[in-house]
């Protein structure tokens, strides 16, 4: 019991992050801006504050703050869940009989089930402020929109949530879970918008997806008074609201006099991989330190491995801004993997400018069996039941772990251990099963996405 | 943000209990003795440990010591789960406009979802450590044999669970998770015993009950070499392990400089009873404070408030020893509400006792939709949604909380929030659609159930 590092870290109230990091303010490069598709013109802040709520719309272009201070209502929410633990794994370091120091932030500890609250109540108190009347947003997996009902539910603030139809129905459950928060859930294709009539008139048995859930949410925010759209990943505003992730993280690792050698996260839109690396990310781009950051994605949708850095719509319907990002083409439709979390054509920008230029070292495509497997020997382990999203990265650890078991090396590993899997039954029963099958898109399969990318004069 | 007592209260690891406590050794009266039925004597310690682990069976008939000393092992398991924060109210007392301080003690916070994890890993822990090869057990509701099958995958050892069928069938993914942690889940009735089969041959539908998976697993360990049974709640060991709970909450009030007036707990068997209110209890039998204890139950198996003070079986197969505990009668079938559970027909012995004697001052039954009712009032305001049997608690806590807006006392609420309701959402969502029942039985009900109480000579 006499170990100098215990199994859980938690920071002193006293350490918490007061503010939020910006990453751009350290970036000598910053992503190429967003692009307004009507004018193809950068996006103003005007134009974005049609669809953000003023301030996140403020946050989202600004390139020059490093720290932006926490609002104390946010502050306040925070402290009801955060800080998060800083977990040393070490039963799972015995298991794999491994020399590396392995650790991971623990995101998972809340109702929402994932780091998805920490933007999410940002995003619910800035829209509040402003006086505005009601938000919309949409969710696959589930994990952002229960998130954002939690945060609407304390703020007192009426949200809809598009929910991709498939998912809603095959995870009442999570349905039920935001609606006990007071999320009105509206299954995506609706007849409530012209972009979900259309998809419905064209296949009345459409079960629907992200990018049809995004665009009947910017619809419907759209034509409601007072009304503004929300989004849970991909902008730069949400990474800058998961900062808290590596801030925490790198404080407490600090306190522990420890520095991670190799950082993971699994990469999907972006949120929590961005979230997780920024404090590091700032040393590395000031030269004051090299840790090894890699990005886990789905082989079924490998968006950094195998996709094009382009000017990309950021939904199906193709009626938001323009970002630069690594895409598969916003045409892609990925295999029905069951990280839902990680089912996107493309990637935050930032992330995407930080890979494209080197500073994210690596990024590797892993197969749905296994990420699985990666669950099985965490959870036995280390007693928490992951995501699926997650355990892309517990993956990448456990095999990291490995080869410094065969080279000797006693490396620091951080990864984001992001949520839990309580909703996620049904995937493991059929892992169980052993009728879990994976899917890597072909070549033409890639190209077909890639040929819906806007041509752009 | 400059409050004086925060959100969440963490043990520093300085501060964590390294005993159990054993409230039997400050009880002036003991609780009558468990009875073997075939001598109708007190059990013996031999006897104890044919169906339970060696040290087990001494802590169940330990009446003298005061603080046991928890294994190093036990230690180490703990400190990847605990403590468990007291957590102060805040948003419920802002939304109850209650002049009350509300705190809570959050055993949820673990992949089993509930306390019952403070137990499981000491089981399994003297089980592995007698060198015994595999257990047997059974689960209700499910949490238990998640904890459980959790404990056993940590300590390497094979285990059974005998899952109540209809609990089995209703809840696929509460199944899946302890299979997922290793256990062999066996919906009851099975053919694999006789007492199993006997009730197929006389109901082949038979959906089973706790009773008769009791019964199950007794007979699986009595006819398995080397293998012993295990049980989650009732039994004097349990309330030993769970002591922890109210150690930690103590100790987490005393560094805040608070004192509960009112302590609040959910009563099925009693295991989180007993585990939150012990140490309070240890100062109110040696006169050093008076706090007022509340145990809550379902008023659809209103064991302490309707039910005789007697000995009876601990299961329905009448195979286990006799203990006086209050009873319904081990013949008395629950309506089907679903915090399975608090759906026994007993309680502890110990809990049995001090109510029967006024230590415990107060039992109150409450509905089922006044508990969904509360658990939806906390779950808004406290971003917890809980398991229907904590909302029990959650209930009385509110009702005190709001007498206390009416006579304007400031008075100190503490209750134990013991597990999250993330597999209950059927419950939820039939409490949503407005379709949720009450059932408080009858008179006739209840003699019926209390005819079946043995007829001791």
């Amino acid at each position: 019991m006499k170990r100098r590092i215990p199994y859980r870290t938690f920071l002193k109230p006293e350490q918490l992050p007061k503010c939020w990091y910006n990453i751009k303010a350290d970036m000598k490069e910053l992503p190429p801006p967003l692009i307004n598709p009507a004018t193809m013109r950068p996006v103003s802040l005007d134009e974005l504050s049609s669809i953000f709520a003023d301030e996140l719309a403020r946050q989202e272009l600004n390139c020059t703050d490093r720290f932006i201070e926490i609002p104390n209502d946010i502050l306040e929410y925070y402290e009801t869940y955060r800080p998060s633990p800083l977990i040393r794994a070490y039963n799972l370091e015995r298991r794999l009989q491994t020399p590396a120091r392995i650790y991971y932030k623990f995101e998972g500890g809340n109702t929402s089930g994932s780091h998805k609250l920490n933007s999410a109540v940002a995003q619910a108190y800035y829209a509040k402020r402003q006086g505005l009347s009601s938000l919309t947003t949409e969710t696959g997996a589930g994990q952002w929109g229960t998130a954002l009902a939690m945060a609407c539910a304390h703020f007192n603030l009426p949200l809809t949530v598009y929910m991709v139809k498939i998912s809603a129905l095959q995870k009442p459950h999570r349905k039920a879970v935001i609606e006990s928060f007071g999320g009105k859930v509206i299954p995506s294709p609706s007849t409530t918008t012209a972009v979900g009539r259309k998809i419905l008139s064209a296949d009345p048995n459409s079960g629907g997806s992200l990018g049809c859930a995004i665009s009947e949410a910017v619809e419907t925010a759209a034509n409601t008074p007072n009304c503004r759209y929300v989004l849970g990943s991909v902008l730069d505003q949400v990474l800058l609201h998961q900062s808290v992730i590596g801030l925490e993280a790198k404080a407490a690792m600090d306190s522990l006099d420890e520095y991670p050698d190799i950082i993971i996260g699994c990469a999907g839109g972006g949120s929590n991989l961005g979230g997780l690396i920024c404090a590091y990310m700032g040393d590395k781009l000031n030269k004051r330190a090299h840790p090894h950051f890699i990005a886990v994605e789905p082989d079924s949708c490998p968006s950094l491995t195998r996709g094009q850095y382009a000017y990309d719509f950021c939904d199906a319907g193709r009626i938001t801004p323009l970002a630069r990002m690594y895409t598969l083409g916003s045409g892609f439709v990925p295999s029905g993997i069951h990280a839902g979390g990680l089912r996107y054509h493309g990637m935050s920008p930032i992330i995407s400018k930080l890979y494209h230029d080197g500073h994210i070292d690596e990024a590797r495509a892993v197969s749905q069996t296994s990420v699985f497997d990666a669950a099985m020997e965490f959870s036995t382990a280390e007693g928490i039941l992951p995501a699926p999203e997650s355990a892309h990265a517990i993956k990448v650890a456990i095999d990291e772990a490995k080869k410094c078991r065969e080279s000797g090396e006693r490396r620091v590993i951080l990864f984001n251990l992001t949520g839990t899997g309580y909703f996620d039954m049904s995937a493991y029963i059929q892992y169980h099963a052993k009728e879990m099958t994976n899917h890597s898109p072909s070549d033409e399969e890639l190209c077909a996405g890639l040929k819906s990318l806007p041509k752009l004069s």
